[in-house]
């Protein structure tokens, strides 16, 4: 039983596929191959509007090279003060956009609330020389508490960055369990509702080595061609990253992959919730778990060996997977039952 | 036919068999993992030391990583004048290391010799608080040129290296190539000769989407670390990388695909070479010709569909690979001395 | 009547007559010569211990590159979430260090509680890879809040600072004046108590353009000397800075200077306090108020023409110079008692 | 004797007196002071159009900081390989560019000609995203090696500059030397020309410890603004750098000083030149001469105690200033003649 992350898991059987599929003959080399042009046409289609592609190795570099882009070194960019980007990216965004600063906000459930970020907005002291100036807002969807932006939330997000004159990012490492949660279209979720650049996350839900920078404001493509070069972001042989690209989204394997780890979770969250001195410290709206468990029922799953990540205050993360089965999630259940009294 | 570079080339089945071998049960991330931990090992047997392995998207990523960990941000690093980090990778050293900067030097078919080092560190002013100070020195091994530095030519840097108290850099892209041409062992040609570290080239020789850096200097492996994190080149899902690296050194599966590469570019530089108004422009050391031919037989090549660079003055370069056959130079030989008169 | 900070104020007249007297003959370049050797000798004469002193050309130059010597890239520095580096410097620190990230931490009356950096520096997961490490940490003084740290303080956090291995700065843009409110020795404010690097500001204390880095660890010397230089903050005519440190400190210029401003600060604080419905924000130890008056008041004041700073909730902050008199003062609590029903 | 450079020399009395006739009153910060407002109409007069003045610490900051501005992180910068900016300011212009490249030219008398400008940008791969993408030129009026642009060099590359979309900054550190050579108005030998940005040196010529930036090109001024901020380069007690701009140009004090030190170094010119074995490396254009001398004369000269500069193969630098009188060259030169066989 791995619950550790969902990048412990396994590259889905399609994927590897594609990869197959795609070794044969010479290609051209840095994105000019034929699977490259057919994501870009790919990904267009699925989002229902022209938009450029940009295969990355890590969801790292995808949100760091996109903020890089939306920031000014001297530009702030606002966040939730647990944003992936501002605690665990070792200062990437930092770095890559010439020192630009992460603007941490706070907000229930790791959501940035727009009317914060309307405050922050009006806060900051625009042409004040010393002050870092209003560039860009990013969000995670869904969020390192594993809950989900709803769409109104994201467009009213969307349209302080309009009116302020700031990009909007959004940071999709579990885009596809957001997307499967909400039912709304790509769309919907992301440039409808405002969002400019999307760190759109392949490996968490299936992927084997590549995530993507998906790209709606056609302003940001230049500049961000060249810092994924000079990044060494750019493959050679790009064609074996477009590959899982294509099969990640075609015939929505993305979309299926995720709501069964979206599945697992809500029966686990379901559940564990029903039983005495277990409570949820999240909504689970996707495919991590935030429980507050009496300790014995902790240290039962920890002797059962499986792996989880623990958080202060006697709270376990639970992180499901499209390559795990009905019958770990009921496993756990069965110990973490029996562990309470 | 494609004699454009060997990035055009596909991934060796070997190396994809690996990848799809490593595609079981949930693995630790970020290079936790199994076959991380048997690369260091596989690595440190096949150099005859302990090394740390550190897989990477790229040989841009491999080489402007490595240079920032080995020069200050007032550091110097000395170069060939035609070396790739100095002409081919966007300004990717200057921005990894913060700014070091690149002292481009002459040096016979691409290749830096030793004296030309000699006197450029001689000539660089220490303690100077205004002057790049020297911090590192980088080789292309094979050469942008295709042609290789033998042993003594390697060792000769590496000492005045040593007794400069700078570091020394292999670009090692195609490292393989260079090491079949040779004939020694993978440690006389790098760490036994004064290499700190290397780019580790696989791409360009089989590999899929992966390559790595070797560190011979321990004190590089922290630093080296985070900053390989930052830059978004850690896959979470490493195993993926290091699936490919383990195969690609098996039963020196990398030596037999780099003298195959090898030997046919030697046959073409052969049989061309002996063609009347055909010359050479650079010995053929490794997988790539640069070669002075008549425009009656460039045309005749283009017209034939094959792919190739071309250089000013009449000279093309063509680039063979693991993945290509003997049919393909004859025909390209076959061609070219039809259209000579 | 202009409260509105202490950079509005003039030189003081020694320091000008300083300059002029450095005028004569020809003087080595960049910090070679005679004025600044005496800097250095003066200065560890004053400090009781051997220090090297290098002039900027203001604050954030000292604070953002003795910053950036203390931290890595990827490092972390902890400081008051109302500090001058983090607030007001446009992200200097950022820029300076590579991308290091300042964390930031709340404490009463803006100064950093010793406590509070201990939780941060326990809760910072070293070694993890895509976590800031602990590098330093830098408060100010006096604080940006006008309050001052006791000495108790200073060698708490200095304790810290040497158990975690890490740095400690202290901004001293108002070094004289807390100097002045605590009556120890300079030696005793910073390197006795743990401080390993000084921004000490001369400017807001009578200076024409130049402050200074005071470097107690050796280490830091060498790698400051080029951080200078490339950032264009070491001047050729470099004995016009220096003079101006030679004059700022003999015979404890410095001291006379603060002790003055703050007398007025104490003053003012003293008689407006005894008012009705005025309020005292924050502590006054040195030469800043924050004060929290009746609309009227602020009104009243403002229609005399006098300039101040405003801050939320009806707070006022107002800075007194060595080159201010008790008039001034004096008018200044007139106009408010009036005001005041 | 002191030949070793003009950033040895005085202050002009003039510009000392402006900077103590500043000293009074309070007044605003950060550059929002009538002196400042002052520049900006000075100079706007003074080059016939409106431009905005940035004072500055050091000739290193205008240069690197105006670069900056001009070049993209993954910009290619054009230059002599002799610039300043390119072997003396320790990476400066890396640094602040984010990385950018300094290209670095040949050209006869460290003059960058414009043919050579021209083949420079044809070889450029525009749109090659490895390649360093043109975004600058910069030449040093007058040059390092003493030597003077003439109007329609500069106008050539000015004209290159506009035709590729390019920009096009001066390193003026001596510019006042050039100007006065060249007879021509401040104007035309900058915008109208087709420089868009200009480091205006001060410094070296009668100046105490301000240079600036003049920013022809609009679009400049705000990003300039913020970068200056952030490198710590904006003082807060403005009015002393900009008291000195004042002076500096008022009544073309500029130019007198200027003339003043280039007659100084025409005479040593053309009196050495007269004498048997003496020899002009280069034509003295300005201030500063190079020169051949039998090996007894350079040893007469260190003798009798004059301070000046050794280049390799018998070149001796001498620099004149604007407070040297003509005894002083007069007793160089009978050294030279008794020192010669």
């Amino acid at each position: 039983m791995n619950f550790r992350s969902d990048n412990v898991g396994t590259a889905s059987p399609e994927i590897l596929r594609a990869v197959e599929a795609a070794n044969r003959d010479p290609a051209a080399s840095y994105g000019d191959d034929d699977y490259s042009a057919a994501v870009n046409d790919a990904f267009s289609a699925l989002f229902e509007a022209p938009v450029t592609v940009f295969p990355v190795a890590t969801g790292t570099a995808a949100n760091a090279l996109s903020l890089a882009c939306c920031a000014r070194p001297w530009g702030a960019i606002y966040c939730h003060q647990e944003a992936h980007v501002h605690t665990s990216e070792g200062g990437a965004t930092e770095f890559y956009s010439g020192g630009a600063k992460l603007v941490a906000l706070p907000g229930e459930n790791y959501k940035l609330p727009a009317a914060t970020l309307r405050d922050a907005l009006a806060a900051a002291e625009r042409g004040i020389r010393n002050r870092s100036q209003p560039d860009a807002v990013t969000i995670t969807q869904a969020s390192e508490y594993g809950t989900v932006y709803r769409r109104e939330e994201i467009a009213a997000i969307g349209a302080l960055a309009r009116e302020a004159g700031i990009r909007f990012h959004m940071d999709g490492a579990r885009f596809a369990n957001a997307l499967a949660t909400l039912g709304c279209s790509p769309a919907e979720m992301t440039w409808r509702a405002g969002v400019d650049i999307l760190s759109f996350g392949v490996t968490k839900n299936g992927g084997m080595n590549a995530d993507a920078i998906v790209v709606f404001d056609a302003d940001l493509v230049e500049p961000l061609s060249y810092r994924l070069r000079r990044a060494g972001q750019t493959w050679s042989k790009m064609r074996f990253a477009s590959a899982q690209l294509l099969a990640y989204v075609q015939d929505d394997l993305y979309l299926r992959l995720a709501r069964h780890s979206n599945a697992i979770a809500a029966r686990i969250g379901q559940e564990l919730a029903a039983l005495p001195g277990v409570e949820l410290a999240a909504p689970v709206d996707g495919n991590m778990l935030f429980l507050r468990l009496p300790d014995p029922a902790i240290q039962a799953i920890a002797a059962a060996g499986a792996r989880f990540g623990r958080r202060r205050g006697g709270v376990i993360r639970l992180v499901t997977r499209f390559d795990m089965d009905e019958a770990e999630a009921a496993t756990l259940v069965d110990i973490v039952r029996r562990a309470l009294p």
